[in-house]
């Protein structure tokens, strides 16, 4: 049986030196305001970003000699793409990106800025694993999924580990879920060196299949849901994550869209930080109130790339009234 | 005579244990795009968002008990005015804060949350020096001036000493220059430990008072200069900062107003960091190519405080090219 928690330990050998140990921040005013302990875990200080370095690092030094001469691909407009372009790039290994033709032009640019060949495919007439199928029956690349896989999941939960390494214990883990793996190696860390902590998941109310599947025991599926947080608009959890999840997560919890503008506009305004959507869903479930907790409560913020428009989108939201930009 | 380096050395054992001892981060791919090695000193993180809270505590912790009973005056519409509201909070101290009545709301809202209390006057009918000396001649207020004295000169300068306890060594130090306390605080501090170490105080074109004041050595004024940076409003130094600036600071450069947004940009994009324009003045000077040099360069990051407005104009502005928003 595999050792999940041995696997996330390895995986922190393999990052030393190439992954930041990202830092640890606090707000009074948040402690003020919720009577809880709370700490972030600054996953958007990560290299390009966010978190997903850890998991495309640890998956990819991994590979043999010939692996590496013959080039990795992956399907992703996201954060992991960026990432494994980065990879790609430390480690001298060619780097193939799948992503839809109505990807923003941004978020093409940055991953072919670190060294990674795009492919474009259009998404009304084909899918992204039909393309990369295709591609991988003509190339001898290897795939580098981005989320259902042990060493991405590994890699993943190092930003866990982390976190109890300087901060000893904590009652409770907050962690935003995508496909999951990101919540299910935080999960295994935490339950690995703190069995007590609870580790919940969140996830937007528009993208609440990670959620549904937990509660049933059966995987659903979302399309393209309309949230806010594009992080998180993966269609479901994977089948390894969707088992780890099962087994290592204590409860799922959702947010609305407000609730996660006004954690992005909280940690703009009084922490100073920039997180995207998708990064700030642990501090939406806090400030929404679904997490009544007074304990030592840790919090991933697990990305900080946000383009302008998605910004001056969150910044003229007013549903929650205007806050105002002091920290005490 | 004033030996001022023992006076922030001073100021620095007075802030201990409560003013934040802010980080300092780096980013790889500045110094790959400039060949410098760039130390920011992030003062956005400072309590309340500004290094204004190192000054406002080294003087208002100072007052007698009968001083403190009697509470403080102060005329700011910027980060001094919270300051000085927040200070006494802590330390008990009633505080008054001048403001004019065409301040922004959310400003006003800010200081009244740290307990001041707000008086406002008409900036077309009297000045704020007039109110206060008003108010002063009705109450036995202590005036806790926004940049011209010498308890507020050395707790501004505790900011660069730490960086140089935490760096060891720099050739070069950045700051930002308003009233020029920061500025004058910050070269004292450099020349008492690092002589060699180039002391240059940045300004916008649009406020450059104090760089034709530091040229001709007579004090200049501008009035209600039309710069973004709005902690640079200041009309011209100090009595007492001007001779400082004069004595320490080794040259001045200006920056206008695109490069003053690039920097606010840059370190959004690609630092994930929430850093105000006058904050940003620094960076400002190293990305538009004032700043050749190659070597270890400290750059004082001195605040974040940003309304909603000023980031959506920051954000729209695309005369220098839209970012790409990743790490490396």
């Amino acid at each position: 049986m595999t050792d999940y928690f041995e696997l996330v330990k390895a995986a922190q050998r393999r990052l030393a030196g190439h992954a930041h140990v990202t830092p640890i921040m606090t707000s009074k005013t948040l402690n003020r305001m919720t009577g809880a302990e709370v700490y972030f875990k600054c996953e958007n200080l990560q290299r390009m970003g966010a978190f997903k370095f850890r998991g495309a690092y640890n998956a990819m030094s991994q590979l043999s000699d010939a692996q590496r001469k013959e080039g990795v691909i992956t399907y992703s407009s996201g954060n992991h793409a960026q990432a494994v372009a980065l990879v790609g790039r430390i480690l001298g290994i060619r780097t193939t990106v799948v992503m839809p033709d109505n990807a923003p032009a941004v978020k093409r640019t940055a991953t072919e800025e670190y060294g990674a060949r795009v492919v474009e495919y259009n998404p009304a007439e084909t899918t992204r694993e039909e393309v990369s199928k295709d591609l991988l029956g003509r190339h001898n690349y290897t795939l580098i999924p981005p989320y259902d896989h042990v060493n991405i999941v590994a890699g993943q939960g190092t930003a866990a580990l982390e976190m109890f390494e300087d901060l000893k214990s904590l009652d409770m883990l907050l962690v935003p879920c995508g496909g999951g793996g990101l919540l299910s190696g935080s999960a295994v860390a935490a339950k690995g060196l703190h069995p007590a902590c609870r580790v919940i998941g969140v996830e937007p109310e528009l993208a609440d299949d990670a959620t549904k599947s937990f509660r049933t025991g059966t995987l659903h599926t979302v399309h393209n849901p309309p949230t806010i947080a594009d992080g998180t608009r993966t269609p479901s959890l994977g089948k390894l994550t969707f088992r780890l999840v099962r087994e290592y997560v204590d409860d799922m919890q959702t947010v609305s869209e407000a609730a996660i503008m006004e954690a992005v506009k909280f940690l703009f305004y009084r922490m100073k930080i920039v997180v995207e959507p998708s990064g700030a869903l642990g501090l939406a479930a806090l400030l929404n109130g679904s997490i009544s907790h007074k304990g030592r409560i840790g919090i991933i913020l697990s990305g900080g790339n946000m383009d302008g428009v998605t910004m001056k989108q969150i910044l003229n939201d007013e549903r929650n009234g205007v806050y105002n930009y002091r920290r005490s």
